[in-house]
């Protein structure tokens, strides 16, 4: 086999082109054969094998420096760039990560796995070359779906009035995650179908060089192009058409299905992984029931239908109730906000990691507004994604310290739907839900007014220590309280359900009878909810101890694992309060 | 007066167009009368006078609905929506804000100061307006200079396609705050030299229809051209062509300087007030130092170049090493990156208040990369800026609490110098400095090696009580100390320096012969610095009392009436600290 002899991609260039196709076909074979076993994006990188060889058959990596947008498309370039070992041989499967990763290579530039940023870091990149006056090529890779960022735009405007090369690729499999959405879409459909000769053209207004070419599956063609367009004195788009999913008939057929997926029987397609139900799917299943029930419930996505399971059927279903903005996160708060001024109900279901892109929105467009939007907060836990750019553990900090918002923790899918149809129901404050992690728990629930808000609830009146247990970890303080019985200490459990704010009449009145305050969430602890615990007790002689993950970047952990070093656990926190107790 | 006649809208509809033309010559020197002895925006607002006369003379506001972006631009507008008195008479000139307020009147549809949001919210009002069955025109009314926010971006490509009534009103006055950048500007201006019928077209690429007309300051001709557009079923872009400063020869010939000014005499254009030497000044003088010593150093700006106090005569001296991204605060910061991966130094300063619309790249972009850019943030304090919409209490808990980040606070001159050096030369961390707020303080300080994370420097040692005076409140933390020793206390002051981090060594030893631990931060205290202090100290008999503002949005406070509502004052510290220690 070629893939065999291919350590770097200066060994591509002695192939003929005969041989880079062959290699195309045996890098396909190896994706499918890799991730049929252990999952990872699959569609994305299928389409723009291709592509890949014939950058790094083209250019002269690391020296010129190829920037891969969200880089979830860049197992390929990991294959070409030394890493092959990784996708041949099972055992080393994990010693690369799903993303571009300067650690593994210097072939990889920066980590990253958000969307739309490649094009601000090439000019970046090429601000910098360009200062210390060197010469050499800047290549940034930007999917379709990434270009309704604003960010991207943001870099194409600034990229278009650079004048030095900077040479913005345009990978173009006519998909997001799912469908396109936004004015752009038709005008990247009107360039594929015109060859790239349509009358408007969005590069072209921008005042950028536009290159086309149809065939972005073959390895020739995509060679003479790049050719072209190398060594480029002023900035250059090459808009290319690939296929998603390409030579995989599954994913070819169901592009959104096969963009990512768990271990799947290459043959059937079939998962090899049964999904339990999960917070997503009864999500969406809750929200269909509403759009039913009210014309004027919108629910919209960023891009990422996923987050709230709105499959095709069901967003079909939805029909102008479901709103898919592209990915915009900005636009989604903006947009949720100017719904809900207006007398409808705006429901925006989005991903802990991806709701990071529009803080200014939510404090500027909606919470000083008091639009009474509801934001539904998924993967915001440390059981959620584990990948160092997708991570759960910053929506607390982030979030809960913007006047005016309403962050809610439920403990158990019952609460979670108490507080949603609250949350749709009301109309004076923003609202943001916060799905627990870790699994759906079921359990009865007391009647709760939810407009009183701050107002936390005692579950079980004890004494001594006084467990503050939020959301994902009310399961847990249930454990540490039954555990703490064998020591004849009757703790008291409190469900704080408000994340934004502090119910001050409680803790004065657990000073009574209390020594010991303890704080639990699923986030990281520097600017979240124990440490206002902490503050409010500071001068009293209360003791606190606030439990959350350590401000960090933790990268591919398992959950259980960082939890334990931080000291999360039913036998760490039991220990500890003992000894604060002095009881052992 | 005509303008004496007009108390709504409405009073608007009965006037022919010659008594339009007099009411905006009228509106003009009402405005420069206000503004030359109030201050406020300057030419923006005397550049709209005609079309904002026109929109309300063809739409039929509050049915219809007017959203103008950034709002600053928004007097005019004011004057016609029953506000006028507040622009007639002295004594009612802080009855209206300088922006958009519901609170003042229904033709304000919402709070909002910062730029580019203004077709996002459009784009929900419609969306509400369709699910409900309502039918009326929804107008945003944009600068040119806010059209480089990814936020208006996302906006306008999700208007694009939603095939309803939106009309886009671009109000291209030639200018950002100072000029344009990016390639979009291109396009603006040959849009304007060909009447609107160039080859290439921004909007039309997005798939907009699209007017042009470039008398934007001839009320008849807006008339019409408005007439036109009115009750559109699709959505609209009409491009006006309007003059920034139009009467007032002054802002006419440096709209730079005349986009927003303190009091100022009307007949000379001189400023009636003299503005001691600030930050800003003193940084500006820092930099282009720098970036003469170093051709690797460049400084970015993202459209405020007056936060370095970046003149049009220093942007020349600094030729490509300043660089003015445009209103793009998401791509500044992934820009920084950029450079700074690539060896080359980026130094970006920001308004505090507009750093919140990149907390994402921040993290993502520049924090798991470990760039070691450097942020400079201005008006970060409850001696900024006081507009709602403006403040500068967030970025505390906005930036503490990201990983990798290193966040100083310097509490003088010598010490801001010292720092913007140390993270000028450093190549560990991406490092943001917080300019003091309240004034230049200059004192003598002690070498410091900041490349010591976190540590803490105590610079007067005592017992007891110890304050920990973060940044801008380092000068009150001494004032408190002297206070003290009037009651016999010789009370610990630390300057923290970090605002990221805590040193656990020193806070450690305070233990040893101190019962009481003060913080004072110069932001909201929720996620902020002083919390994290009584979280450490939480298990502890260490009693802690936090001083910071209490989360919220202050709007148009005096300072120092804010700070006492929140217990900040020397008087009110020393009377707690006193009880706090059972000695009065």
């Amino acid at each position: 086999m070629i893939i065999e002899k291919i350590n770097s991609p200066k060994d591509l260039k002695s192939l003929t082109t005969k041989e880079l196709t062959i290699l195309c076909d045996e890098i396909r074979e190896v994706l499918l054969t890799k991730l049929s076993e252990h999952g990872g994006h699959i569609a994305s990188n299928l389409g723009i094998v291709e592509l890949t060889a014939a950058l790094h058959y083209v250019f002269n990596s690391p020296i010129d420096k190829i920037v891969f947008d969200v880089s979830h498309q860049s197992y390929v370039h990991k294959i070409l760039t030394g890493r092959k070992e990784s996708f041949l041989e099972k055992d080393k499967y994990d010693d690369v990560s799903g993303y571009s990763a300067p650690s593994e290579s210097e072939h990889d530039l920066f980590i990253l796995g958000h969307t739309s940023t490649s094009l601000s870091l090439a000019c970046g990149l090429a601000k910098a070359r360009d200062l210390k006056g060197e010469k050499y090529n800047i290549i940034a890779v930007i999917g379709d779906g990434s270009l309704s960022g604003g960010e991207a735009y943001e870099g194409l405007n600034n990229i278009a009035q650079s004048d030095t090369n900077t040479i913005v690729i345009v990978n173009d499999n006519e998909m997001s995650i799912a469908e396109n959405h936004g004015g752009l879409y038709q005008n990247l459909q009107d360039l594929r179908e015109s060859n790239g000769k349509c009358e408007y053209n969005f590069f072209k207004a921008l005042g950028l060089e536009y290159h086309y070419i149809e065939e972005g599956n073959d390895v020739a063609k995509l060679i003479s192009a790049l050719s072209e367009i190398k060594d480029s004195k002023k900035p250059v788009v090459l808009h290319v058409h690939t296929l998603k999913g390409k030579g995989y008939n599954y994913a070819e057929k169901d592009k959104e299905k096969w963009h990512w997926g768990l271990p799947f029987d290459l043959k059937t397609g079939e998962s090899k992984v049964q999904v339990p139900v999960d917070y997503n799917e009864l999500t969406a299943n809750y929200l269909l029931k509403k759009i039913k029930q009210d014309s004027n419930v919108v629910v919209i996505t960023s891009g990422t239908p996923s987050a709230s399971a709105f499959t095709k059927k069901r967003r079909e279903a939805a029909g102008a109730q479901f709103v898919d903005v592209g990915i915009a996160e900005e636009h989604a708060i903006a947009y949720a906000s100017g719904i809900s001024k207006n007398g409808a109900k705006a429901i925006y279901p989005v991903y802990s990691s991806f709701v990071q892109r529009t803080y200014d929105q939510i404090s500027q467009d909606l919470c000083i507004n008091n639009s009474p939007a509801v934001l539904i907060i998924f993967a915001g836990s440390v059981y959620g994604l584990n990948d160092v750019t997708h991570l759960g553990l910053y929506d607390i900090t982030m979030m809960s310290n913007i006047p005016n918002l309403v962050y809610l923790a439920p403990t158990c899918k019952e609460e979670y739907f108490a507080m949603l149809d609250y949350a749709i129901s009301q109309k004076e404050h923003p609202i943001a839900i916060k799905v627990p992690g870790g699994g759906v728990i079921s359990r009865e629930i007391a009647e709760c007014d939810y407009s009183k808000i701050n107002k936390f609830e005692i579950t079980h009146q004890g004494e001594k220590v006084a467990i503050l247990a939020l959301g994902t970890f009310y399961h847990l303080g249930e454990q540490i309280l039954d555990e703490l019985s064998k020591y004849g200490l009757n703790a008291t459990l409190i469900n704080p359900k408000f994340i934004t704010g502090i119910d001050k009449e409680l803790l004065e009145k657990l000073k009574s009878n209390h020594e010991l305050v303890i704080t639990i969430e699923d986030g990281i602890l520097e600017g979240g909810f124990g440490e206002k615990i902490a503050s409010f007790y500071g001068t009293s002689k209360i003791l606190v101890k606030n439990y959350g993950i350590k401000k960090s970047f933790p990268d591919r952990f398992v959950a259980e694992e960082l939890l334990r070093e931080n000291g999360i656990s039913l036998e760490q926190i039991t220990a500890d309060i003992l000894t604060l107790l002095n009881i052992k």
